[in-house]
């Protein structure tokens, strides 16, 4: 190491933490792969005394949390809240006024429709300090793992990022009306929404042979991924068996994967072999 | 720890990797401060025979990488470009060949206008291994430092991301047409572009009262916030000593910034004094 005295090595991390009132860090697990998350995040999950954890976050994550601290799922997927909101906030906040040191952990980044605001928010109105650990989105995961650049100065000079998953009162898939089609659009949660978005892209002049890929479980062992059109995506879903959560990526970097996707298998078969 | 058997802790990396040909990885710095690299980022660093970083990646970061390992800056800023991007590709292909450990070292992340994608295709055309590490992008270690959440529910159910540096051939600022009045707009390096896109947004039908943020280096100690409006932007910026690079965040999440940084400047104070 050329700088042995640098702030950020992880094995100086854990119980460094002394308690000066109550503090939140609401921090981003990645998208599903352990490495992949920051060398921030690990150490605010070894100093914490409780953890309230998303669905999403995996077990090997889990794992890294140490015996003595606190873990709390409170939920969310699809259809499948454990913790009304309000509840997941009310907990927050009495636990930050107990004195403990709080990790709300998040799959993905915080402040990427991770209601990270709203919680926020509510940890404002009670003059709560809080910071925000950002960590790697799915999407950047999913495309890192298929070999699909998000951008290219080829194919996509913006990419553009939406959920399948919205507020009950809001207006729907209007958004689709904005879209340029010479961009890339990510769609997060977006199994269940697929067929309705597709029709509405060709609706809204979206070509049926537009590329789309459908990335199950990104980053992680059980990652699987399925390319097709927009024309084609309903019936390709119907009979792929993925389950949720499914990122799909519409545009013509998806082109790219079949030249680029071979590459990363080789490199972890090569790095399997010499392990 | 539960998991006292899992592959990613930090300590156990270096020197882990033997060589069995060649094998690139293109590797995401981050926004800027070193505790935002990934786990596997810091193990890919600690690993390398030759690092080729871009301008954009920090100091502290570069302070990771062993001294015995090659660092070569390969340049990419606005209008200073040290290497043409061919002779960056050939070099990273050199490297490779020689049966070195490559690491091709970009801020933020290799598939957001990080032109990983391009030089991901000249190894293709040489069959040569590569693994992608994403990386925090830039637009979300803005968001998490400056209190504003890309998306929310009551604000901006989509977000885009444009660069404000484009190859020179392309449409320019075609794009505006496509946009979402509703959603956030994230400009990349988006300094020297500023006051055209903000004309040609408001050309557009965008209000000319759009809250907007200029960000100047996120995440790192020089970092800046400026808050606007869409209107005021190009003389807002010129009065302001912003330096690149400067993210710019456009859409009413801009207005939670004046709620939601005092906790995390509150954050940082406390973590300071307990230092």
């Amino acid at each position: 190491m050329r700088n042995t005295n640098n702030a950020c090595t992880v094995e100086a991390a854990g119980a460094s933490q002394p308690e000066n009132g109550p503090l939140v860090s609401l921090v981003g697990a990645g998208p599903g792969d352990p490495e992949l998350l920051t060398l921030r995040a690990l150490r605010r999950l070894r100093e914490a005394d409780v953890v309230l954890y998303d669905l999403l976050v995996s077990q090997e994550i889990l794992d890294l949390i140490p015996e003595r601290c606190e873990c709390i799922c409170v939920g969310k997927r699809a259809n499948r809240h454990m913790l009304p909101q309000e509840e997941t906030n009310r907990m927050i906040v009495n636990k930050a006024r107990m004195g403990l040191r709080v990790v709300r952990l998040k799959g993905g980044d915080p402040f990427m429709f991770g209601r990270g605001g709203e919680e926020m928010q509510e940890l404002a109105s009670e003059g709560i300090p809080c910071e925000v650990v950002p960590g790697v989105t799915a999407a950047m995961g999913a495309a890192s793992s298929t070999g699909i650049p998000l951008t290219h100065r080829d194919h996509a000079q913006m990419v553009s990022f939406v959920t399948g998953h919205r507020k009950k009162d809001c207006d729907d898939l209007e958004w689709v009306r904005h879209l340029n089609p010479a961009s890339t659009l990510v769609v997060y949660m977006g199994l269940g929404e697929a067929p309705r978005i597709a029709a509405e892209l060709m609706a809204h002049g979206h070509a049926a042979d537009t590329p789309v890929a459908a990335v199950a479980s990104a980053t992680t062992p059980q990652q699987e991924v399925l390319t097709t059109t927009l024309g084609a995506l309903a019936e390709a879903l119907q009979g792929s068996g993925l389950v949720s959560p499914v990122l799909l990526i519409i545009g013509s970097v998806v082109t790219l994967h079949a030249d680029l996707y071979p590459l990363i298998e080789q490199a972890k078969r090569g790095m399997v072999e010499a392990a």
